[in-house]
């Protein structure tokens, strides 16, 4: 092996939670990586130790200027017994782009994923089988230097944690009721809405909570200068079939560039269906409903895979999309995807990646 | 007394920094402030216990989601030996504005300022009395619940550190040298820019960075719209002087509304200058500079108090800012403010608040 992380199991191993009422992100496994950044020395010590609490100085840096970014993946167990990643260099490569943007040192892409790969080995026995679950991958990097200017940290520390999780949404696939924001904004030019930091995802907290009171799982962001545009859905990179043209918002600088959102186009251009990045107005969506050519809308991201959106309320205007079922190609791009990564379906992509 | 926090002491005092070589924000004192949060029970079990390390779990939100929030303000010991602070009730205030746009609870405004004034008495020996000295004082409150859906925690810590400090630029009121900002946005409408959060900083090292690699100490920052409009510096507050006008950006959701701003902006008004807080736009800075009617430029913060404009560069432009010299404003500015601070001028205005 390239690279030999040292292990140090757990003495008190936890018992794993139920399979049939696994929810999303509250469990955690026995063991987790960590490695150390020191200015001058570079990524050191990457180790497997028991999971428990970090001891962090109270002025470190994350805690006060929020210097810390994340990554979301998902390792699954084939039928026979083999487990896989999905995608993990895209994960590495996103991460280094988010640190770029974050002024956070860069990682060895390789040794990224190999560190993912050691710790899921360990923790092998508690990647869950059931239809819907997976063991989901917690990369993040934090700052803990302990100092109060404003400038980047000389220290850090790279973390992975494992979760055994269930479907994101309690409903499972069953389509959600989108509200249009067009109060709060999620991201602008020039900001950070390309980088997988904290940040973005506090600042999207309140749009989220006003959503729900209003009855609605999630809200569909619109573009930061003119309320215009649509850009994502939630957490999630959003899908409009319209016309039979399926189009999402393109990679300019406000969008994350979601890995599975890069499948889903990958998947739709090879099966000939007509996909395009582009800017997309809401009001080109009304006029789409309108005159009832308004197919399908879904959601991509690595917790749901694929959520099928089944209304979308603009300016207390509803919209009902498909019937309010999910829709044809939704469907089909759940079935492909989730197939992959649990092995009921060819790679031929060369998007999985074994655990051995 | 109305609150009893207990207190338990160190057994292991430090040694305190000299007082001639103080830094901005690298020593800490001995004690530390802290309370917890439960969804039903509310903020509970303030206490001063021995400044030290915080345990978290790794899957902390606060790590991941940035749930997470910021104040800054001084104590000051007066030549007669008083401790004082300068208008914590306008910290207390703001938290719970920053706390609304972040889902994070309210804090009851005068337990807040209560637990400021009995931590700085239990570590009144570490207020340095020289010249440009001050005991810095940084609540903040971090989210700890452990669970990584996207959603409010249902835990939180407010923690209140001390950190004795020397002036934040190295130059002390030497004045600085300003690049415009026009690729990286700090903030922009609907976002997050009125609240005090760690996501806005982690966002603004990048361009901090390139700016001092230009040789620029800062940057001014435009707005996110139209990249027009003057917004803040670093992360201060901006005030131009053009043709007898003293001008701030208004309070309209992108600005922090900051203390010292706020401070400047009264004896400005009771001195009988022309103060504005409108927007201006940079290109009406440039014609005033070509004009010779560009007359003053400077930062205002708890930090630095006030931190004067030598030289602004746009787009490639240099303008020189009277002469490279500190105006008359910004000297009478952080006269008043720093003197009422300490205790040297007459604090007409009722802001500061005596630690018994």
């Amino acid at each position: 092996m390239k690279y030999d992380f040292p292990v140090t199991r757990t003495t008190t191993p936890k018992a794993k939670p139920d399979p049939d009422t696994l929810r999303f992100g509250v469990d955690f496994t026995d063991h987790m990586f960590i490695m150390d950044y020191e200015e001058g020395k570079g990524w050191i010590d990457g180790r497997i130790v028991p999971y428990g609490p970090l001891t962090l100085d109270p002025a470190a840096v994350v805690f006060h200027y929020a210097q810390e970014m994340f990554e979301g993946l998902k390792a699954y167990k084939t039928a026979d017994g083999k487990v896989q990643l999905f995608r993990p260099d895209m994960n590495a490569k996103r991460t280094n782009r988010t640190n770029n943007r974050l002024c956070i040192p860069q990682i060895d892409e390789d040794l990224y994923v190999e560190a993912i790969k050691a710790l899921v080995r360990v923790d092998a026995d508690w990647i869950p089988q059931k239809e819907g679950t997976s063991l989901y991958i917690r990369p993040f990097i934090i700052a803990d230097e302990p100092f109060l200017g404003v400038r980047r940290a000389n220290h850090y520390k790279f973390i992975i944690i494992l979760s055994p999780v269930g479907p994101y949404y309690v409903g499972g696939l069953a389509p959600t009721k989108i509200y249009v924001e067009d109060k709060y904004v999620r991201a602008t030019d020039g900001g950070t809405g390309e980088a997988k930091c904290g940040g973005n995802y506090a600042a999207s907290l309140k749009a989220q909570e006003e959503a729900h009171e209003k009855g609605y799982e999630q809200i569909l962001w619109l573009d930061g200068v003119q309320r215009k545009y649509v850009e994502e859905i939630g957490t999630s990179n959003a899908f409009f079939v319209i016309d039979n043209e399926v189009i999402t918002a393109p990679l300019d600088g406000t969008i994350l560039p979601g890995i599975t959102r890069d499948s889903v186009i990958a998947l739709l251009k090879k099966e000939g269906y007509k996909i395009t990045e582009r800017k997309l107005s809401i009001d080109e969506v009304v006029q789409a409903h309108k005159d009832g050519k308004f197919q399908e809308m879904f959601a991509s991201g690595t917790a749901a895979v694929i959520s099928p959106v089944g209304e979308l309320c603009y300016k207390g205007d509803k919209m009902v999309i498909n019937e309010g079922k999910i829709g044809p190609i939704a469907q089909k791009m759940y079935d492909t995807i989730y197939g992959i990564q649990t092995g009921t379906v060819e790679d031929t992509l060369g998007w999985t990646v074994p655990v051995e």
